[in-house]
C-alpha cells in the first residue's frame, strides 16, 4: 500500500486500535495498556513494523511497544498488525524525548538499522550516542539490555564504544550475525533487503 | 640474519645484556632491572622485537619488557637492540605462567598480532581468553590497560567480548586503524607486511 498523502496517514492512525494517541499519559503506568503484566520490550525506530510485529506474535509472554517518529511510516506499519494482538502497542513519538513516556519500566530495547548519522557533528543524533544512553538509563526498570542490529559498520563500531563506555557489557558481537550466531530474532524490512543482497549485518547485545 | 640452529640462538642469548635469564627472580621487584623507577609496559609475544624496540626508543620515560616464548625468535630480536638502551629488557618466557614473573607492577600490556588459535577448542590459548585475563589481573599494578592490534577479525571480535565481559571499557575501536585513528604507536614486522599488502589492521584499547 502506498500512502499518497498525510491525510491518508492520519485516517489510518485514527482508525487503529494499536496506536496510542498520547504516550505521555502512560508514563510510569505503561502496563495498563496491556491485558497482562509481563516484561516490556520496545523497539526504537520500528520503521514499517515487520520486526516488532513478528516478535509480538512469537512471544505472547512479552509486551511490546514499537516507537516511530514519522506519521507516514507509522501508517504503513499499522495495517500489518493482525487483529486481536494483545501484546503490541505503537507509539508515534520522537525517541529524543523518550524519558517522558517511560519511567523505569522497560526491560529491553531493540535498535534495528538505526539512522547512522554519518557525519561527526551529527553523532549526538545516533540512537547509541551518550545523550540517548543517558535517557535509556531513566526508562529501564532494573537490568538493562539493548540488542542492536545494523548494516552500517561505522555506526556499529561507534556503538560498541559508547555502550562499553556507558557501563554495558557486550556479548554476541558479530560483523555477520546470520553466519556467526544462531539467534531467536525477527527480520525487519531493511534486514530482508540486506540479506537478499548478501550484505553482512552486525549484531551486539549489551547488558548492564 | 638467519639462524641455522638452536646453538646459535643460545650463544646470542647468552651474550646479550638485554635478556634476563631468570625472570622469576624479579617477581615483585621488576623495577630493580632498570636504571629508573618509571611506568612498566610489556609486550606479550614480542616476536622479532621491532615494536617494543621502537617504543623503548620513543619513550625513555617508560620501562619496557618484551616477552617471547621461543628461543629462536628471541635470538632474532636481541641483535636489533641498540647499545645502551636502558629502558628495555627481554624475557624468554611462556605467558601462560605470566603471574609467576610479575606481581602487581605492570601498567600496560601490548598484544600485537597474537596467534589467533582459530579453532573453538583452542580458544583458551588466545592471549585475550578469560584464562589469560585472570592472570593479567594479578600482574597489573593499579589501573589496567591493554592495547591490542591484529589483522584477524575473528580474534578481534572475540577479544572485544572477552575484554568487555572481564570488566574492561573499550575505546579506540577500529577495524582499520591506520585509516581511522591517529595513534602514537610503533610498527612490528607483521604490521609492516600487512600494511604493504593493504590488509586492514584492527585496534582496541581496553581499560579498567
Amino acid at each position: 500500500m502506498r500512502l499518497r498523502n498525510l491525510k491518508n496517514a492520519t485516517e489510518i492512525m485514527e482508525a487503529s486500535p494499536y496506536l496510542i494517541e498520547n504516550p505521555k499519559d502512560y508514563l510510569g503506568k505503561t502496563e495498563t495498556l496491556f491485558s497482562k503484566v509481563q516484561p516490556l520490550h520496545i523497539e526504537i525506530g520500528m520503521g514499517k513494523g515487520d520486526f516488532i510485529i513478528e516478535m509480538a506474535l512469537k512471544h505472547p509472554e512479552i509486551n511490546y511497544i514499537g516507537i516511530e517518529k514519522f506519521d507516514k511510516v507509522v501508517a504503513r506499519a499499522l495495517p500489518k498488525i493482525p487483529e486481536g494482538l494483545e501484546n503490541l502497542k505503537i507509539y508515534r513519538y520522537d525517541a529524543f524525548d523518550i524519558a517522558s513516556i517511560f519511567s523505569h519500566e522497560v526491560d529491553k530495547i531493540y535498535l534495528n538499522f538505526s539512522d547512522p548519522w554519518p557525519k561527526k557533528r551529527q553523532a549526538k543524533h545516533r540512537l547509541t550516542s551518550p545523550v540517548f544512553l543517558e535517557q535509556y538509563d531513566l526508562i529501564f526498570k532494573d537490568k538493562q539490555e539493548i540488542e542492536m542490529k545494523t548494516d552500517n559498520v561505522s555506526l556499529f563500531i561507534y556503538s560498541l564504544e559508547t555502550l562499553s563506555q556507558h557501563g554495558y557489557t557486550l556479548s554476541l558481537i558479530s560483523l555477520d550475525y546470520t553466519k556467526d550466531l544462531n539467534l531467536d530474532t525477527a527480520v525487519s524490512e531493511y534486514e530482508k533487503k540486506f540479506r537478499e543482497k548478501g550484505i553482512p549485518i552486525c549484531h551486539v547485545t549489551a547488558k548492564k
